[in-house]
């Protein structure tokens, strides 16, 4: 079925998507000069929120935010059923331009291209608050906050910022949200038929297949998860090698041992140690404990989930054999997520129409659509980025692969419509 | 030779060193709660040194600090020959009572018992700043001043504050001191006959050998150096094992090679890694780049400075054998320091006509005093610490062993005297 859409101008796309990217490259849109950084409820996130909310203004399109700051943009009143595309646009602390931001920036070209081809199709443009987890540590947290996937708890104490450590509820209020009312959050899903987020891949796989379209049918779970390991704190000077509990020849054996283990697993396992906290953290002390973190992924739930429960017991094994003590704790995890079958067959038959080459896969980093895809029949497009570099400031991705994404998520749009 | 001094009460020296350190482990001589946290230019640093200028002007010294902040109190105009007793009263930054600081109160003891026992022994007491590196990273920042071990360079730029990244030296003013007169800081040696510093063992020796005096005739040399390893850093979910430049395998391949080569050497050698900060240090990252330090010791300077020349090579052989790069960045290093024998030898018949056990030993610590015997005849005095724990809040020894020590450096100095 080819999409019944007029042709598009990919030039023109590309070269909207380009001046919106380069825009929020500014040192308007980012907390540091050397990477993009950006992160819920800091005057350059609000500046970021400010500069899609005047875009889809003048579109016609209703701009408002949820109780807690993720943005709703829609060309129908509230009862309507409309169609939803969007992303999220906060970025990790040491990120590049494209990781969420591009997928806003082409949902709204999508806008653009409905509008100026008089196309009129009902839509939703949603652009979720942390989804990298900068600001609170908490990644995904919009779509898990309007999925009801936390508690009130953790928003009013748990869940604390990074650079402060006040909590969310408190950094929501004072930005002028109304976190009291964070269970509202969900009715942005009420009116939506579908859901499509695009992104970029953030590995290598499009690259090396020669691909500029990947047709996400399924989103890879995770494990996130942190160790603490408990040594004794001594001089390092004095401290004969016999006599010491360093908690750092632990960490060793863990970061090795979980390598091992994602490597022994396979099916697209992955397992990564992001974060190490040294206490006391000074040259001349044994430490007393480490804390690590763990990222353990896959599209296998099985697969990934093993992974996770034999590095924690492999953590107290190594520890005990030392004389300390590991405890593994799990700060959250997310099943595997199957996307919607019918929407992936529309963006391949739409991609098919425009003659440029496509696939299949699975996706190995989490996304808000894993929320969203709980409620809403959902899907994702990812484009090619450069050597699959992401969450870094050498991130690089192709605006004309954004726009010929914009194209073909249009083109599906519209063919689910009819 | 038996020391001539009249009977002393351990008692009451005791008593008098236990209410210094009780005092001195109060809220306003502290930035924590729960440790001691005192280093240079803070108002609980400030505290410290006023406590002692004090106590010693009771005593009829003169007190005056050097142009960085080194304590000095003599009781014999400038020119005339003293004896120098003394430590230093900062911690590190989980520290507890005893390092350092009870090495200042039990010298100050020493004058008290010279005083009231009418010795009238020429003395100066001198507490060093910056011992432990806790504000600059900088061990023995303040003999290595005085013995102009360090450059105008570092002092002006180099050395920065650990809290706000802030020079020394622009602390230093800040602090009212004079650091544009660093180099006069020597003078406070000028008339120095010999140096005896008292201090804790922070390891456990003395305690499993049951004895209560340690006299130190060699104190081990060093190498601090940091190495940095460079990755890429890559999204965690999205990046397969086999893509991955992870700079924390690396950092997990040193930590047990380290381990594993300070054990092979033996003859006293240990090597730590105490600080691990990993770049950005984010759980759904893996690491751009990781740095680690390392503090490698022993008496024996071949044997130390092999484990630190193997592991700067292992470092980098075992990160381009994933290819990445290691580059090993030394701090600093002092060579291992043999001590005093006419003045160790006055410490040991002081000690045994005391009738308690003690015994010679080295020290695997370093201590200012590798700076003092470098221009003055020197030696030390160990007491122990209670599981050799030190560097910890947990750190413990007793006012009795203290009052000892002030006895037996009180004997030693009236014999050199005479």
């Amino acid at each position: 079925m080819a999409a019944p859409v007029p042709p598009i101008d990919r030039e023109r796309s590309a070269a909207r998507i380009e001046r919106d990217i380069e825009t929020l490259a500014g040192p308007e849109f980012t907390v540091s000069s050397e990477a993009i950084r950006r992160y819920a409820y800091t005057p350059v996130y609000r500046n970021t929120l400010d500069y899609f909310t005047r875009a889809l203004q003048e579109l016609g399109f209703t701009v408002t935010e949820d109780p807690v700051g993720t943005l709703i943009a829609r060309n129908r009143p509230p009862g309507e059923p409309v169609f939803g595309v969007g992303s999220h646009c906060d970025s990790n602390r040491n990120g590049g331009r494209y990781d969420g931001t591009m997928g806003v920036v082409t949902a709204l070209e999508v806008c653009r291209l409905s509008a100026e081809h008089s196309l009129d199709l009902p839509l939703q443009l949603i652009s979720f608050l942390e989804e990298e987890g900068s600001g609170f540590g908490q990644m995904l947290l919009g779509s898990r906050i309007m999925l009801q996937r936390v508690t009130e708890q953790e928003l009013r104490e748990s869940f604390r910022a990074i650079d402060d450590g006040r909590s969310f509820w408190e950094h929501a209020e004072e930005a002028g949200y109304e976190p009291a009312r964070w269970q509202e959050s969900i009715h942005a899903l009420d009116d939506l038929t579908g859901w499509i987020e695009m992104h970029i891949e953030q590995a290598r796989v499009l690259q090396d297949t020669g691909n500029r379209i990947g047709l996400v049918h399924t989103i890879a779970g995770y494990v996130h998860a942190d160790v603490l390991v408990t040594g004794r704190g001594d001089h390092a000077g004095a401290t004969p090698m016999d006599l010491r509990l360093d908690p750092t020849t632990v960490l060793a054996e863990c970061v090795l041992e979980l390598e091992r283990l994602a490597r022994a697993t396979g099916q697209g396992t992955v397992g990564t140690v992001g974060e190490i906290e040294v206490d006391p953290g000074i040259i001349n002390a044994i430490a007393a404990g480490v804390r690590f973190s763990l990222d353990i992924r896959g599209p296998v739930d099985d697969a990934y989930r093993g992974v996770a429960d034999e590095i924690a017991a492999f953590a107290e094994r190594a520890a005990a054999a030392r004389g300390m003590t590991a405890q593994f704790r799990q700060r959250q995890t997310l099943p595997a997520t199957p996307l919607d079958e019918r929407i992936v067959d529309a963006l391949d038959a739409a991609a098919a129409a425009t003659g440029e080459p496509y696939m299949r896969m699975h996706s190995g980093a989490a996304h808000d659509t894993m929320c969203v895809a709980d409620r809403v029949p959902s899907a994702m497009v990812f484009v090619p980025c450069v050597d699959g570099i992401s969450h870094h400031p050498a991130e690089d991705a192709d605006s004309a692969d954004a726009a010929l994404a914009a194209e073909i998520i249009l083109g599906a749009i519209a063919a689910l419509q009819g």
